[in-house]
């Protein structure tokens, strides 16, 4: 960490900011420039806030020079985390996954008809909203425990692990016996509480980067769950909000190589949340793959026109199977399965 | 509601998505295009929901006419609302009000030294947060219930109601029991499910808004506390995250007018958040009292150097009494009192 | 376009907006709706100004149903435009292309050397920047003519068409006599003036995207350029500003796709502005070609450490061949020639 | 400057980095961290490019200390500047300017009349726009110099100096005989080229801000224009972009004080082209003073539903001249004339 002072800084002053450091454990050396003075830190600077210092009135500037998360960190953690997800493993050189299903379950008959669809279509897990954040408190809320239900007799019979999102601390006892992959939304990324119950769990967390955060912010948010003692996270990533408006969303696919360099999770790609039009989710699919991307989070419905939260944005089966199967042909030129 | 279709949309198509809406008491009228269909939907278009619409591969484009919410909405309440805090009105023709504290509260003593200085530079409220949505899980994460403790003794002694941070349903009772004026952080704008809580309670709620968040989607946001049977809601800027480097965020003073136009309900202007930067709060607050602010809120501080966090953007409380009376004089030139 | 009406709009004053558009040989119907009247105007839309008609103190919202542009749109040239660039195809079903070269020319012998490996490595056109848009009036401003010069002798030797970038009027006539493709700059996408000039010749323009516009902007741009009589126009993404701090800027591939649709002109992508980092740029470029970009410029130097502007983005030759030869297996996916 | 290098970098490596930034007369100093080295390089950092720098593949950050501007820089002018507008002062404690007039110059005889009242109103220049920025090829695109001259009649009849913006390096001549106050518009903010063309010339420049430029890019765009000889430089703030949709752009007025700590230029605000809608002008005009711009630019036209470009963010005359009369009080409140 660098902390640059104001040149008229009186020592005592400059002094009493060093100690206050030092009494923390770290080291501080002093550069003088011409119009500021410069203090370098040395030592495990997570443990400072920056904030606090940039009050003192003499200080011009803090800058962090590492990156302010740990565990979490490529830097101290050098191997691939691979997450293990009711025995898919994501990560790594493992095969890329494919995540198939409806943003919201609606009913009972579609949902098994659909998650046979994704299983032969190639996906391998299920996802299905219970709990929907909608922005409008008169638009449809989720079926809420009825649609946990239907995934669990999804998965009972097609065999694939389900991935749902949780909103609300108080349904964490639901998810926790129920849901094999939870999800963080990205309007919860920095819904810290969620995340600190999230922490204590042993469940696997898909943590979506929020609207208009920073990877480092999103990183962390995975930091938070992991400093609880949940190492399971697995990113994703689902788009950006930027002044664009013939998508609903920017799709971030430079995230994948920086979150590789950055830190040892695995990082998935929802190109449906993203874009917000089913046209654009094939070659945005196939981009995420060539970028290096450990896996696919697709919507899939068998009647998109009659959904009841983002049809606009799924993909019908056949056409969900099509871009797997053009997928891996991506993923074979790049050296990795699917 | 302007709902296009494609030229090329069989009529039988057309008419399923009219019948669809005319089932839920809207008229349809349609306009024959050069290149497209237009169809104009009349009626309460908040029960429809326009992605469920956009999903029909024939609709090229929806977009509202009417705004999305209804209880906020200054066109069915054209009288300004003034909500009641403890007996402090806040909104309309009332005083502008000024709400001052620590960002966090730290300690006992200091807690109601400053509570005191509020109190005597014209403060009519007090600020402090003692749950805190902090970035990093190895920062400071607040007193909890004794930071609440120590508000409700401040406010024994000096008369002020006080006004902290809500940021999980679980500590919805704490709140309701002690709490006058519940904040909602901008992080947690989003939080549907705590705002759900919120809209249960009788207690006034001040709404912060998102750091990347438009103004409708703000007042859907107490749409959600307002739909639950709580009107007492208050508004509440402070900045939006821009390219900007040189403050923390963008303080965006045009929503003053903007929520006056759009909504009834009050808007208050936090200067410290928005800026990040004690030495903007004077000129940015006296702005938003020129132009029509309903109240301030400020972080004030006896010792910003030493605060546990946002002690950079804290005016040390002879400052605080500084800008409260040139900012009389500004109320006074538009027609105000404070 | 539909234009909306306050409900208490006296008649004379809506008939006044009506005769107004009529005159301009438009058609206008009214639909009656319960807070607003709504009126849909058929015909060539291009020739209204909606912020003329916003002013109308009556008028509550003005909204497009048509795209703005009218040479540029995809609606009205169903078939690719392919851009002839001194005999090498771009666009359509042709060759996905690869532009390589420094980001600005600094000397001769390194400037021909480069070109020899941009060359063999599979490179089918040669970029160099001679006048430079920089930050800073005391950087590197480009060696202006000479570097003209060297570009011209490095196409003479080795066969390959030159871009390089204009950045004023007065340079025209220079380019136009010695540039293949004659590159605008994101900060010059709305220097409107240069568009004009550029209308008037018959040289392929690569128009990038600026640095926060979006594509209906974007292609406006080009329009401006086909209006003035030059068909044409390659457009080129090269990142846009967002909040993230990992990458100078985030390159948007959902462009491809979404111009793909909009409009019948190539597409290229530039990952080594957009990511600021060469170690991003492999990714990037082999994601851009999965999405189905026709084109890549791509900054190459043969020592980056010591270049003059921007070596942190620029790939080595062994390391440009290298993604030239994996994208080409991506390309073959797809069922295109690299 | 701070250089991070990597933990592994060999010493010839990093040394040859020192000698480099030795070479140009600076001083360097190292701390050793534990994960990264750091170096710190006292001297006139203004000659050194960051990106530069960053290319070496050793170097893991670059950041600037001191701002890389100088000329325009309050740390070494610490007096504020005052800039004469054919006899009108701006900035400093002299009085607040108020400039009204059109969008753009349309008919003679409406322009004279409108700078009658914009003199009677109490404005102190006239506005008008000659040559016009416009989205569409297909939108007026300005009167030219018959524009100029009418501006010239007016100035003549009523006193007013004229303010008008110039698009292209071609017009300079016309503008250095006949404008008194050149505008850059917000889209030509970085076309490097027409700066250089202005730091030639002796007029006093009016400088807007980019659509999504920080303050930092923006003070380095008047670095340009002093660099080359022309330190008459006046920056008007006009909005940016952000993700709000009610208001064209977000007027950012903690620009102000920000432009005060790190300049010595005056400094104005546009809340016409901020807003886009006249009925956000006048309490955004007032905050402007309240924060302690030097200088309002207003849109005034006579009849703003014909205009032709931008009526809906135009006063009225009566309108225009309520909102100098309010404004003149908060003035005298933060002890300055107007």
């Amino acid at each position: 960490m660098i902390i640059t002072l104001k040149k008229n800084t009186p020592k005592e002053e400059a002094q009493k900011i060093i100690s206050a450091i030092e009494k923390k454990g770290l080291h501080v050396t002093v550069i003088e420039g011409t119009n500021y003075n410069v203090y370098g830190v040395v030592g495990d600077t997570t443990v400072l806030d920056e904030k606090a210092i940039s009050a003192n009135p003499f200080v011009d500037n803090v800058t962090r020079i590492a990156a302010p998360y740990k565990k979490a960190n490529r830097l101290f953690h050098p191997d691939d985390s691979i997450i293990d997800v009711a025995g898919i493993k994501v990560g790594g050189q493992e095969d890329i996954v494919v995540i198939g299903g409806p943003c919201s379950v609606e009913d009972r008959l579609s949902l098994l008809e659909l998650a046979k669809d994704v299983k032969q279509a190639g996906g391998c897990m299920l996802r299905g909203g219970a709990y929907k954040p909608r922005t409008s408190p008169y638009a449809f809320q989720g079926m809420g425990t009825t649609g946990i239900e239907w995934m669990c007799e999804a998965r009972e019979q097609y065999g694939l692990p389900i991935v749902s999102e949780l909103m609300s601390i108080d349904k964490m006892d639901e998810f926790e016996e129920h849901v094999d992959l939870i999800q963080v939304g990205a309007r919860n990324m920095q819904n810290f509480d969620l995340l600190k119950v999230l922490g204590k769990s042993k469940k696997p967390v898909l943590l979506k980067r929020g609207l208009a955060n920073t990877i480092e912010e999103w990183i962390m948010s995975a930091e938070y769950i992991m400093a609880g003692g949940n190492e399971n996270v697995i990113l994703c990533e689902r788009g950006i909000r930027t002044f664009e408006k013939y998508t609903r969303n920017t799709l971030d696919l430079s995230v994948i190589p920086i979150i590789k360099q950055k830190s040892h999770l695995p990082i998935i790609i929802d190109p449906s949340h993203a874009t917000g039009d089913w046209k654009l989710v094939e070659s945005m699919s196939l981009a995420a793959i060539a970028a290096g991307a450990d896996g696919l989070i697709i919507e899939v419905h068998n009647n998109p026109e009659s959904a009841w939260s983002d049809g606009a944005q799924s993909l019908k089966p056949d056409k969900f199977k099509a871009v797997i199967e053009k997928g891996r042909q991506i993923a074979h030129v790049i050296g990795r399965g699917m």
